[in-house]
């Protein structure tokens, strides 16, 4: 044994299964990197998505946990005994539902290369380059996505990686609220201030701006959730009129959250008609470019940025469609001083001379918790392994596959879209009515070769298509499609 | 190429490096997992934190991301040439600096599998697996830990991995501001109730609970900090008085941190006694336990547990003692209902069968995000493969050195114990004062063989060193004891 391997004394009285040495967790590893590429080899002969039974999975494993240690063989073995059989395949060609997930061989070797390093990143002076190295790659990605100058950490910006979205509109809605109160209900509370502060974003965003908000002690009351029009998008006289009514009524509009790619059917707000509206009455513009923000890097796909260049925030998951692996969301902001300002406490334990010279960027300021992993590593890994043109062309070859299913789509008699699509998402109703649609559903996600989700839009049952996946191709797509041509004239 | 290896059309113009197919994959990872396992095997030659000039990482890095792909050697490679120059080494056995943030082999292999799924658990329907091993592996650990029974998933309560105890103390705080308002804050605001809702923890609790009430809208103001006895515990005679006092302001006491180890001395605060309090003002009592609750798992440590009986909700980070990679803080409840409700949002593309069946755990609605990766893995992978007993010799292992080496610092003249050790953490100040202390500190960390860090403690510098590496042995302890008692002679 060396010096620096897991020292265990001996334990009490019966032998103890000793924990991996080096030379095990090489041997180890290596299986389990097969496993894993043995895995998205054979991942299109499963079925997407085959639930077991509610509690199956727990009742294979022991009451217990063992006293003594179980050899590491065993325990990966059980990745394909127990966790398989409760596993919805995600990184599947045939992954429409939801939004595109991509753990991609490249994201993954960051984040083994995290989990290897075990470092902190709360602070810079507890690895540098974790700071760094993010604080780099987020400018990277500004001058690769066309995002304004704003946002560079060079500038009074910069971005922090978040775990997710939800994360990022917490965060930005603390500051909002801060510079909406001038700091008062940092002080004292917002009970004190007793003015309701308002946030706004339509009813179809994301939940997760609801939920920020209520964690924020806003209150379900004041997250105005203003209608969209036809195609999803936030109805911009809708949201002029409540800011008033609420400034009539003595509350403090503080928060307006646009979203660029809808849950539901992938609609993008009118940032630069929002951005007035927040202009006027000293809003925080706060941009949720979740899925779609990855379409910038594309220069005819750079119509999602419009109105960035007044965004207060601005966010999108790599996590999504850019192809890192879950968790990571980039979270800009143009004035730092003021999200640092909103989440700053600085203990005494945490005081160094590095934080003191005002020369660094201490990310624990910049999110809800104090401890980070290395997150950047695989971000920095998959821009540099695919290159922006590979990321390019992988966004491209999305949107064209989603355009000719789209165009199948409408040409179909009982088949329509909800609404004209946009990248990569296609929403899709039966003419029949939901029913007919609920069976479409059914029989796509009965296959197995497919998994789709549904969102209501309207009142109205839609089956959502997302197309995003890095093993999908046009082939997987057109399966998909006949499939659903085929229904839809029986449904 | 097979189906499902990610399908990248064929760029515009110019050569683009493809992104790694399986069988560069399986090159390129068992490169790192070797990588990995020099990089610890070797770590002790290395100084434990050499920080760089700010800035000087960056400088390493190409101004702009680049077009093409590049081969992934020269990405791994960077590693060593350009990561390693900013990295302060937390898996090193002379790290006794903050907490000991463990990164066992067994756990980096559960991230590696979490990331080569790619499954997303925000529902149990989104990959049962996911959600069913975690709940299985958090009641195992209430047993394992001689916790009490309300923590089990198969009552009222039950346990979900938060990423630290930051986001754990978050979500408590809103889950009592809720119970304290009757849900009027979640619909209606914190300012429509216009009573202050008010937190209480010690003037040594972790600077997290602040943070967190902060970000819930309670205001600075409101957050309680109680004055310690001279060991560091909360004084729970001023607790009950501040209580006292803000009923009699009219504004509504609501949520109670005790800490189970204090950041700066690892203090125990009287759980029992506080408990008391909040039974008799009807507050939530949570428990912050995050390094020291580890110890749970040997018998003869089990008074970290006093009180948790009445606890509300009680956290600690398997990613700190327990040897998981961050992040990993288990956070139990009670009453699952009471958190579930404070954070559920249920918006239609969420909406699947199995949710309305009851039958089934959705962990969205117990964490701040939305999404979550599979990261009970690797708290399975360690358990299983260290045994309760394989943790159990680490823990003891770590409190003997403690022990020793507490013992030749009190024996030492120039020496001091701050206040009486607890477990593997020693308190340690110089009888010639601060500045003598700060000697001490300054030369153990240019030593390079360790690192510790420092807090004040009723107003007195100290050292604090914080034993629980992997790698540490005995003979790293006893260096560093050597090293400390020939520079307190000098100092």
């Amino acid at each position: 044994m060396t010096a620096t391997e897991p020292h265990i004394p001996a334990a009490a009285s019966r032998p103890t299964q000793a924990p991996l040495d080096a030379a095990a967790f090489r041997a180890a590893g290596h299986a389990l990197i097969d496993w894993i590429a043995d895995y998205r080899e054979t991942i299109h002969e499963r079925a997407v998505a085959h639930l077991p039974e509610p509690g199956a999975i727990r009742a294979m494993l022991p009451a217990r946990a063992p006293e003594f240690g179980e050899p590491i063989a065993r325990i990966l073995g059980d990745l394909d005994s127990v966790v398989m059989k409760g596993i919805v395949h995600w990184q599947h060609p045939g992954w429409f539902a939801y939004f595109p997930a991509n753990s991609s061989y490249e994201s993954i070797l960051g984040e083994l290369a995290s989990a290897g390093l075990g470092v902190q990143g709360m602070l810079w002076s507890t690895s540098p380059a974790c700071t760094e190295v993010e604080t780099h790659v987020l400018d990277w990605l500004v001058h690769a996505m066309g995002l304004p100058a704003r946002f560079l950490s060079t500038g009074a910006g910069g971005g922090a990686l978040q775990d997710t979205a939800s994360s990022a509109a917490l965060v930005a809605i603390v500051a909002a609220r801060e510079r909406a109160t001038r700091f008062a209900s940092d002080a004292h509370g917002l009970a004190a201030g007793g003015r309701a502060v308002c946030c706004y974003t339509s009813d179809q965003a994301h939940s997760s701006i609801e939920k920020a908000a209520r964690i924020a002690g806003i209150g379900r009351e004041f997250v105005r959730l203003i209608p969209v029009d036809g195609q999803g998008r936030m109805r911009v006289d809708l949201l002029a009129a409540e800011v008033e009514r609420d400034r009539a009524l003595g509350h403090l509009p503080a928060f307006v959250s646009a979203t660029v790619g809808t849950t539901g059917v992938n609609a993008i707000d009118s940032v630069p008609e929002i951005a007035e509206i927040c202009r006027a009455h000293d809003l925080w513009l706060h941009v949720d470019a979740a899925m779609s923000g990855t379409a910038a890097l594309c220069d005819e796909f750079r119509f999602v940025n419009a109105g960035a260049e007044h965004a207060d925030s601005w966010c999108f998951n790599p996590h999504k469609w850019m192809p890192v692996n879950f968790d990571c969301d980039v979270l800009w902001v143009a004035d730092r001083a003021a999200l640092v300002r909103a989440l700053s406490v600085l203990p005494e334990y945490l005081r160094n001379a590095a934080t003191e010279s005002g020369k660094v960027i201490d990310y624990r300021d910049w999110q809800v918790p104090l401890g980070r992993r290395f997150r950047a590593l695989k971000l920095w890994f998959v821009l540099r392994s695919f290159g922006l043109e590979g990321l390019r062309a992988l966004v491209r070859s999305h949107v064209s596959m989603a355009r000719t299913l789209a165009e199948r789509v409408r040409a179909h008699p009982s088949l329509e879209l909800v609404v004209e699509p946009c990248l990569n998402l296609v929403a899709i109703a039966h003419k029949g009515g939901d029913e007919s649609t609920q069976r479409l559903i059914d029989a796509a996600n009965r296959d197995g070769r497919f998994f789709v989700s549904h969102c209501r839009f309207h009142g109205r049952l839609v089956l959502r298509v997302s197309i995003g996946a890095l093993a999908t191709t046009p082939a997987h797509v057109e399966a998909f499609t006949e499939h659903l041509l085929a229904e839809a004239a029986r449904a």
